[in-house]
């Protein structure tokens, strides 16, 4: 059972606190509902198409650990795991 | 009596929850209207034209089980079944 | 008399709820006011002008039985017959 | 005195509902402002300019009648006639 | 001392009402705040810029009469003569 | 210490009433919170990008006298200077 | 423990108010939400892709001081130290 992302689209673990203090990245508290989250790239789409009918290359990759930034992300679970569902103008940042 | 959608647009019959359960994609509870919904891929449009005038190949086939999403999609019903129509754009992913 | 529509625009003769329940394609009570209608097509406008000055292709032709959807689409009559004026992008699909 | 359009704008002469009448095309009460009108084109503008400086084919000429659609046009009079300037796009069709 | 406009900016010396008549042309008494008025070519900008680079003709030159249209236009005095600054889009015909 | 505008941005000494009346260029009161004001420029940016990823030309130079106009201009002071950072496009014209 | 930023977003390290009284550079207290702050670059995208599929050369390098404007930047921590991720658009100049 898998998701296979259309256009720029991209399938995302959220990366819980535990780990992101771990990692030593910790968001601060804030007021503002978009604040930037961190996830794990599941899935990559294909790419969003050009003026010219080709698609972008995608900058991120599965495995990757990226800092993200949407507001209310589409969430699905595939069986008992929670995923999130973004456009790649929504991740400010590779975590390297 | 069959429906030949327009541009980048697609006929979907929506997937049951309990088919949905079956699949083990489940989707949460949660107080967003724009929540992602499944639907079976009944028909595709031919792609929507590019600014040179060629049409943008479509990322869906016929028989395809898709993840997707949009505020009040357009309703129909032939015969006594109930399709939704919506643009390649509100597809979030194949379900595979 | 005759209207001949500009640019990427379509005249209507919208069909009556008793052709549609016999053609089988039945539109559900909404709340929407946007909801899908079905209408006739009486005649086809040149296409719309793309950034190279070249026309889009239409892809609706005189006689095609159309799903549409548009709020307040343009009312006229001609004689006594009422049509409606929309543009290629409101039309959904071709019932065939 | 005249007067001679830019871009794609066209200068019309409104048609009196009399005239409207006798060619057999009505226009049905309706609450929304803004419902097509009638108008015949007294001078056409040279035609928009395209993203690459040339400029798109005007659709209508002089003599025409036409059916446009506009919140508000913009009125002038040249000496006890009035005329209205509407932009190509606020027109729908040529009535023939 | 000159003002010499920039991109498809227009310097527009405003025609009195006096004037106006005199020419035939009256505009209506209106309450909507944006009905066209006149003016007389002082200077033309080079054009604007295209998306390849190159500068779009511009279609008035000094000495032209037209009628233009725009909300709020900027108001500047050389010496103790008045000007307003326009652009082309603002224009909607040339007076002859 | 100096500013090197991005882009199209340009880096303006405003210029104070007195000069502005000694230069014969007056700017009448206005209730309208947009009125153009006039500056020097200081520094010129290299252009935006085009659609081609080539830099427009920029139609300023350092040492211009300018009219601008825009909703609340960048202040920055550099030392006890007080500049301002606008767009090309709220340069409405160069004044010589 | 580093970010790689995507597009045409920049990692910034926010330069305290003394190190800007110190560089010479005051911003004036203002009650616009927007006033432009300072800040050292970081890290450096690959730069936004253009329509023609490649990308948009960035204009600031890691080191760079730079003078920047965005309401409600993206904050995030990198073990005890704050950073701010902005787009190239919000970089106003570069400070030298």
């Amino acid at each position: 059972m898998k998701l296979k992302p259309l256009s720029d689209r991209i399938v995302l673990e959220p990366i819980s606190q535990e780990e992101k203090t771990k990692s030593g990245i910790v968001l601060p508290e804030t007021v503002d509902k978009e604040k930037p989250e961190q996830g794990k790239v599941i899935a990559v789409g294909p790419g969003r198409i050009l003026a010219d009918g080709k698609r972008a290359l995608m900058s991120v990759k599965v495995g990757d650990k990226v800092m993200f930034k949407k507001y209310g992300p589409d969430e699905v679970k595939v069986g008992d795991k929670e995923y999130l569902i973004v456009s790649e103008e929504d991740i400010l940042a590779i975590i390297s």
